[in-house]
């Protein structure tokens, strides 16, 4: 039997893009052959739908959308994810399911046991997890369906305690799929590869897997479904961070014609690339916007969201803000200016004297001579903030913010000043890896202006201002960092890897003490596994171990 | 014997106080010649601890306090809150549990079984659920001790598909005692109420219920530990917003000496006035702030907020700042002037025209001529954030927000103008419940000036500029909102119930246009049963339904 694989990019909500794109691909898939075609995880509605999914009218307009699929399953059967409601009194209202829906009906629901809570995910906020387990038999073969998770729970110390697919393998199936929406981050492929290999390894049974593909807000799924032999060998890999479309020819309980293939190893910044512009583009694709509008400083950061903005975009469709101040350097403007000239986006210059002159005035009774300080260094950051943002509602621009995940770590960054923006590009990337994707940008010719790139950082908010006059060197501290947020070690535990013990006690104290920023902080493009944002749930008002 | 209830206020993470504390009252009710005192839900570490939980550290530290306390329990018992660490292999690494703990040793450990996972609620994030259930025995006695949820599954349409009492009722218990951290909603204590009676009537034994008091940042625990006879019947209910302890003689299988009484009804508005004001002094409290610093406007909102600030940290310690504009109208002042008056409040008069005039002028090369629109009432806004925010680096003061949850829900505030702040005092407060509690919080004298009762709703912004212009009355707008936020109906529903349908249409599209605004919001106190915030999950790039 012919298999396909549909990779597809959802939108959530919009029931009827997603219904026609499912309706077109099988279509497809009948034309050219096939017997299945195979859909992610809560395709109908999206991915992930968050409590759009405690809304009835959401729940009935993914039946309805299932019904309308259904009519063009005549000669060919689908497998596509949806949210169900729970028949039953006692449990959750719904569960996560996918429908096997042959010859216009829906022959047999698969719901999903292990529900991820952890990180991003809150799966058991509307689901109530599978107890029982059937395989679908078609055209005299038995298919192991399993959703995501539910085939994610093989390791020494497993997070369910229970594995459906012991259920499942009882029934003696020939062959598994697993349809997912399992998100990137830098480290994911290579552990979904690991994982799913694992999984045919142990149940002896071919596997194919149909991830999504395409942003959510923060979220970005990757695509890259796989197929796999019994033992584990990967067959095949789709596109990553593309739609994509496969056929698979399942006979003789084989997948045929394909060899074992690499696992294609692709650095981590280049995928951070190709994830981020990604992130950009649906962010304003999804929300039917066109045009952005950041802060250029002629530093490294909004250098490198500008230019991921551009390719995201397109440099006509992005305005970039140079707004210097009395303590900008003069090669602030002109770095600002070489990637404006480099990169051919629009821009615009306005110095923020006039306004910061004004504040000076109006607040020289209230702060009584009282010496220039944090108060004045944040009102040229909001100065610059009420600009960009006067851009943005004067002409609709959708601000990026440009803040880096080093900055946003320690608190390094002016809430409703730099911190302003609809979406943060680059708030999941250290500084340290900035550099790097500065240099990927740059690879085939010069974007990001090397001077951006060499010059010692700095907000140039007094004079002679550098970062490294309050933070310490970006590389001891990202290392730290990624101890503390991403591996949630003590302060003893990192100081034993042989770090300075004041200075990781200094830098924890600045991560704590910016929780009640990063709680008022733009949607951050996740692109590790661990990002500030709904993955990461901090306290505000607590007494930190640091 | 004889049975004590500490119904005490934590702060998250604050192993020293939170253990001194219960050390101490352990030795209070030691004296008072009590046999048990009993603790809250996670009285070892705070609730909601959120994913200072995922840290080993953390965890190792409730181990340390319960070694301390342990030390204090010769010649009495006692029942407290801790999560434990799962020694099995599968399963999350967490149990949400209780310690019974006498002479000096753990003797039970109970475990929670039903993990609220909604609204405001991930404890599914952290626990895994326990499957066996176990009676302590005392002096002879034996008790079904049982943690908040696992008491609150008794409805027609239950959340879980067991209920731990089943189990434990097989034990033949003597009495129920549950220990919770369950948050207040104006709704939430009658709730209470009726479970635990219910409960306590379903499985014929006396109960005995002690909640958290105290607020952690939005989340608010009111306290109102609980007494019931076997038949239901309420005994006894300690103080609202107030820390408070009991002490109860259980002899003959009977709470002995108390009779039925009536659960005090306090209306809703009454409640929230006390909900807030605990709000506005734990949040300062547990974070080490004295002093807070708001925008008063002359208008009804900020005259509210300033009038619970004064209330929870002293009139001394808050600071009204006036802000007019060229669009404030004479009685602006004059009516935030007699608050000022009326509540010893310090003040500061900062017109906005210069700063004002400063980005008109600043922008007009690029504003092209375009005419005022909502970029120019933006700046406004922005320019009272910026002032705001600068006394706050200046001096240290905290920024209290002062939106209502109407405007907060249609979008009718301006982000990184009215918008800042570090905790949103009425942010779960609809317009039409801010004149209520006005008129509460002028029973006994005029606090709130009549005039900022009286007048239409203004921003503002453009030359008499009033709400309604913009948006419906406020009496048809919050009913709309209740439906749709808190009840998630559908607008066809809403419709249904006499609303006019193009009204609907707007007012839920103007919702779901805001969810980008709300992301970036200060913190909500929370209460009503859906607040914006951690309770509300909604996605930001997607198609609404409406």
């Amino acid at each position: 039997m012919k298999i396909t694989l549909a990779q597809l990019n959802y939108t959530i909500g919009d029931f009827a893009y997603n219904t026609k794109k499912i309706i077109d691909y099988i279509i497809r898939a009948k034309n050219e052959g096939a017997d299945l075609v195979v859909f992610a995880e809560l395709a109908v509605c999206g991915y992930p739908a968050h409590d759009f999914l405690e809304f009835d009218e959401f729940i009935d307009l993914c039946e309805k959308s299932a019904e309308e699929i259904a009519k063009h399953t005549f000669g060919i059967a689908c497998i596509i994810g949806i949210p169900i409601k729970n028949e039953q009194s006692a449990g959750k209202d719904l569960y996560n399911a996918a429908y096997f829906i042959e010859e216009g009906n829906v022959r047999n629901i698969i719901k999903k046991a292990l529900l991820p809570n952890y990180d991003i995910f809150d799966e058991y906020r509307y689901f109530e997890p599978a107890i029982s387990f059937n395989c679908i038999e078609f055209k005299g073969k038995k298919i192991a369906l399993t959703i995501c998770e539910d085939l994610w729970n093989i390791n020494s110390n497993p997070l369910y305690i229970s594995n459906p697919m012991d259920e499942l393998i009882k029934q003696k199936p020939d062959l598994m799929i697993n349809i997912a929406a399992s998100p990137f981050s830098y480290l994911h492929d290579d552990e979904r590869v690991e994982t799913l290999s694992k999984s045919a390894k142990h149940y002896q049974l071919p596997l194919l897997y149909v991830n999504q593909v395409g942003a959510q807000t923060e979220i970005i799924f990757d695509g890259g479904s796989l197929a796999f032999d019994k033992d584990g060998n990967l067959l095949d890999e789709m596109m990553y961070f593309k739609e994509d479309f496969k056929i698979y020819e399942f006979t003789d309980n084989k997948l045929q014609g394909l060899n074992p293939i690499n696992h294609q190893i692709v650095p981590d910044i280049a995928q951070i690339h190709d994830a981020l512009v990604l992130g950009i583009k649906d962010y304003f694709d999804k929300s039917g916007f066109k045009k952005a509008v950041l802060g250029l400083s002629g530093g490294i950061d909004s250098a490198v969201v500008c230019a991921l903005a551009c390719r995201a975009l397109g440099p006509e469709n992005v305005m970039a803000v140079l707004m210097p101040s009395k303590y900008s350097t003069d090669h602030s403007i002109d770095d600002a200016m070489d990637l404006v000239n480099n990169i051919g986006c629009r821009h615009e210059i306005i110095p923020i004297k006039e306004a910061t002159d004004a504040f000076d005035n109006m607040l020289a009774p209230a702060f009584q001579g009282l010496p220039f300080n944090i108060a004045e260094e944040n009102i040229q950051a909001r100065v610059r903030g009420i600009l960009v943002m006067a851009m943005s509602n004067k002409f609709g621009y959708i601000v990026l913010n440009t803040s880096n995940k080093s900055e946003c770590a320690v608190g390094y960054g002016t809430l409703y000043g730099d911190m302003c923006g609809a979406i943060a590009v680059i708030g999941d990337v250290y500084k340290t890896q900035i550099y790097q994707l500065a240099q990927f940008i740059n690879k085939d010719g010069i974007v990001i202006p090397v001077n951006s790139i060499a010059k010692p950082p700095s907000a140039e908010l007094r004079p002679d201002q550098k970062d490294s006059d309050s933070l310490p060197d970006y590389d001891q501290l990202d290392k730290i960092l990624l101890q503390y947020v991403e591996l949630k070690k003590s302060s003893d535990a990192i100081v034993e890897q042989g770090f300075q013990e004041e200075l990781v006690k200094r830098v924890i104290k600045m991560v704590n003490s910016a929780e009640f920023k990063r709680h008022q902080t733009a949607p951050i493009l996740r692109v590790s596994p661990k990002a500030f944002g709904m993955g990461r749930r901090m306290p505000i008002v607590a007494k930190y171990l640091s």
